[in-house]
């Protein structure tokens, strides 16, 4: 691996893996919970939060950041951590997620996808090698490598097409990764020379597809290596099948991404079926539609029933907002739409993913996570209690 | 006065003084500015974010408290502080400037005002005593007697009306006040025992109203004094004229608030004509709107010009967005309309508001107060720059 990437697993419990990664822009304990900071902010949250949230790496969006405020305005600045602000690691994803899902406003072939800004209706080209580009200036610590992501409905055929355009795209995206790293790419202007590059296993729900790639992937060879196409509508059960058939067969060495996944129980079972990083919107989206965790599941605090409830959301969370806000305040301020309230809500459930993860890192480290997944799982419900 | 109330002027420097304001939630160093917390919280910032500020003082909003949660359901949660999770003074309006900005939504008598909730059209009364209270439940330290403020447009006849009502609700408002208490108004439970009520000069932009006011209202008895019914249109001159005239009349032991006011160098006038207490809503409203200031006026930070300028907003400035943000970030996030930008936006401007008041303090401690004004004045100009 080129320059200061590095990953060491420490601890082992079953398929679960305690470890650290090591990044230009300083390590990262895994297993770890990646905030989603899409166009370069974590929604309702300042850097200082994120570092009080204990947060050790954040993920930005390159589709967003590329077209506003564009990556070569970024490159100026001096890339991505400089330009926001934040100067522990960064991973991007290809922008290829965001493309797929403008549905009727893009076109995609071999060459890469076609698509109109969701903004201005402006047109534009993703390919394998423009999205090595975009994250080269962005200078992210890790970047992903462009790949098609079937929908869940998508049939065999359809998902084995997707699969196998993200294969041929990969082999295009690491043959750029290279040019781009030897500074062979005279109109790329990289802002951090330690990037690394992660392939993505695709394949949908069908094993023998989620195999295929593997393979292919491994045989092309990048940095680490990410499951992406899941947490995309399917069955948790099924997610977690899939993990738990294509984990294993990752390079045991190297960290394992599990992308865009998903609810606190989602985490604890993939951590189980040896994944080591994730990232997900829902602890910051739901909570500014309002829905808190708790130990016991999650709750909307706009419900009616919190009006005169001044106990905290969760008796027992040390969070800045259950340390000092009531249920009945936190409900207030949701209901009028105070910005505030984003604000409290979204450190609470960030504080919880990374609370857990904490907690996941410390079982692993003691050969107690077995006996954590099971009370967690026991206690936690993932319907909404409003209890 | 009851209570822990207690004002003392430590320093003077011409009209100007430097003083110290106890209250039951702790002391005020004056002159300060009060950040406005309108529905139970400084829009997008934390308690947190306003202890680190250093803000000493914030205002509530008596109609919007009034409407949502409602002040029994805060009475019931032991009052305002408690609710919000500030610990520090509070000063409620009466919220007689929100009914009479509600335009055809409301009808005036001298019974009080009738109107219809802004929100979902439901109709309500407010009276002085009803205004008395429905403070009392709130608890805030500093409670404000029921007033109508004639528009900047009021002719002398109107200005009159308004002025010569205000004097009749004051004599009720008192009254009911004196009755909560001394426990003697059965259905309000009042959250702060040591809870203080100022008065309010009004009379519009004319001299002899204003002293017709000023001597009704000493004349009736309150903790402290306010001048109302400025900054509501009329040019700066004629604010300052106002305040020079009605300030020096008001009793010298007793804070003196200019109620609603105003830029920066408003601040700085009306320190130089003996006023104490300021409330504004610019600081913050401007924030979210991308006027952040500067030591030589606002900019607005939405320009174009600032796409690619990494200064910060003010290289003088201490505050956490100027020590850690470029404009060139700040322009992105308001741009592309990031939760964050309010309030990166908000602790900035929040910061020079409250660290001018710093300044103006110490300055009179030291007999340069004078000095610091003139230099002040010199090098701001209230016109947006975006230089």
């Amino acid at each position: 691996m080129p320059g200061a990437f590095a990953f060491a697993v420490t601890h082992r419990e079953g398929q679960a893996r305690r470890g650290r990664l090591v990044t230009p822009h300083g390590p990262v304990e895994t297993p770890a919970f990646m905030p989603v900071g899409t166009r370069g902010a974590v929604k309702a949250l300042t850097p200082k939060d994120l570092v009080d949230l204990g947060a050790q790496i954040i993920l930005g969006n390159t589709y967003h950041l590329y077209l506003r405020p564009g990556d070569d305005l970024i490159a100026r600045r001096g890339g991505l951590h400089r330009f926001i602000g934040w100067s522990r690691p960064i991973l991007t994803d290809s922008g290829g997620f965001q493309v797929f899902s403008l549905g009727d406003l893009r076109r995609i072939d071999d060459e890469g996808a076609r698509f109109r800004s969701h903004i201005d209706g402006s047109e534009h080209v993703l390919t394998p090698e423009r999205a090595v580009d975009i994250q080269a200036r962005l200078g992210s610590d890790i970047s992903m490598v462009f790949d098609e992501c079937a929908p869940a409905t998508a049939t065999e055929a359809e998902a084995r097409v997707a699969m196998e355009r993200t294969l041929r795209w990969a082999r295009r995206g690491r043959a750029r990764f290279g040019q781009v790293s030897a500074g062979d790419a005279a109109q790329v202007t990289a802002t951090n020379p330690g990037q690394v590059q992660f392939g993505i296993v695709q394949g949908g729900v069908f094993p023998h597809l989620r195999e295929a790639s593997a393979e292919g992937t491994l045989a092309i060879g990048f940095d680490a290596y990410a499951i992406g196409g899941l947490s995309v509508g399917e069955p948790p059960a099924t997610t977690y099948e899939i993990v738990g058939r294509v984990a294993p067969g990752l390079p045991d060495d190297r960290p394992r991404y599990l992308m865009g996944s998903g609810m606190p129980d989602d985490l604890m079972e993939c951590v189980a079926r040896g994944i080591d990083l994730f990232d997900c919107v829902l602890p910051t989206r739901n909570a500014r539609n309002g829905q808190l965790l708790t130990r016991v599941g999650p709750i909307n605090i706009r419900n009616a029933r919190f009006a005169e409830d001044d106990r905290p959301v969760d008796e027992t969370c040390g969070c800045y907002t259950c340390r000092h806000f009531s249920r009945a305040y936190l409900r207030h301020l949701a209901t009028v739409g105070e910005m505030t309230s984003a604000t409290l809500n979204t450190l609470h459930n960030l504080h919880f993913y990374l609370d857990t993860m904490q907690r996941i890192r410390e079982a692993i480290e003691f050969g107690l996570f077995e006996k954590l997944r099971q009370e967690f799982l026991r206690s936690f419900s993932r319907g909404p209690l409003n209890a």
